[in-house]
């Protein structure tokens, strides 16, 4: 999986002259899409077949600062892929050094249009598929 | 109408040391949200019913920065009400001196659960009924 | 410690329909915020005696969505404060039925203006003596 | 000037299913950020320097939503550039069909390290300079 660069932005510093703590959430969110769209199932088409794949945990421990306009480089794992939930694991660089930024994880399920949780397993084998040869932990 | 006191965050500062200019934008949802309240016709209303009102347009001019942690108070002033569309103006000042911190503008249009133009004469004018006696411009 | 109320915000929620997950990082942040005021020792105090407290960990788990234009009732506990490091627990439940939306909890050390690590003992005790009556864990 | 192209993002968009107002004037910030990137007086630069460049004033018109995840292309027009001032151009176009988005305009001063207002001519005409040839109006 290529690893995913990007830019921080001026609206994305505070006072105290670094990227908030709260964007790493976001850049997670940015990373995991791009993970997918290279696996081949973007997410905006499980969102097309009536799934959503809602947040249910996250983590972060920040190491150390980034600063505007430093890049980063985001390395995505998915570390499990179940019929229930899926797990991501997360690491930021600098990508001009290669040192470690933050190292974080996302926990997800599955839901029908209605909010009821799904069984992927029954109603959508082939996202399961398509992702079980990038899992690198269980459900693989 | 009272005027909407808003404490600003953390998150909302950059590294200039001062609120980021976009967050003033959501600062004038914050207190069309609170003026529609007091209306008494809140936005969640209008959304239940089927209409949505998009901003189709916005303006702020940016007099002084406003620092961690002020408070502001925004007065916001109903400028016309149409039946395809109306207008708000906002006056952001410093809560504890009335230091004027910024002035802004917004103008919205109504649409149908499709994305339509909805004409709110023919299909809300309750909503019209309610905000007319707030109108200090046109439309009253 | 009195409960943090919260509306929630229109651009805040994502196109699931409720509050994006990467909100509640910022609703705690404005808890805590809410709690050192309360303790006597707000952090823009810290911060204008040269220590700034970044987030080192963050973590959250959500149990039910929060929908617009719900008030969330956010309640926050200091876990552990030592001269290097704190860490809070942060409980948020809708405000209006009392029921558990997400729980999580923060990290975070003490840095001087060059960013460098502080011991609050020996540099400001105060703010120690200040937090240790509220303390439920370590470092009473 | 070649066009910034910006890929929205999930926590950009609200409950209305479209990307939020607010992040068009966070857009139009990393589109002039490239623009001043292409010039190769990018705009960290100023800032070490000792001059931020904050802005006084910002307007956009929306003429049709983005949705989650558009590609939007975004052209930037220096429109005036003065010793005191200066002020951009944006336009917002669906990169995948060429169709009008959204247009805006910003208008920035130019500070110094303690908030008062510089004269470029006299403290950075190199900034000055440099921006002339690719200024469409006055002050070129």
């Amino acid at each position: 999986m290529k690893t995913y660069l990007r830019t921080v932005n001026y609206y994305e510093t505070d006072k105290m002259g670094v990227v908030h703590h709260s964007n790493y959430i976001r850049y997670f969110e940015e990373a995991r899409t791009y993970f997918m769209e290279q696996v081949g199932y973007p997410y905006e088409r499980l969102e097309r077949e009536g799934i959503m794949s809602p947040v249910i945990g996250i983590s972060c421990e920040y190491k150390k600062p980034v600063h505007y306009p430093d890049t980063v480089a985001i390395d995505v794992h998915l570390v499990s892929m179940g019929k229930f939930r899926c797990a991501f694991r997360y690491e930021v660089r600098d990508a001009a050094t290669g040192e470690l930024r933050a190292v974080g994880s996302s926990q997800h399920c599955y839901l029908d249009g209605k909010g009821g949780i799904v069984n992927l397993e029954r109603v959508n084998p082939a996202f399961l598929a398509a992702f079980a040869p990038e899992c690198e932990g269980e459900g693989k």
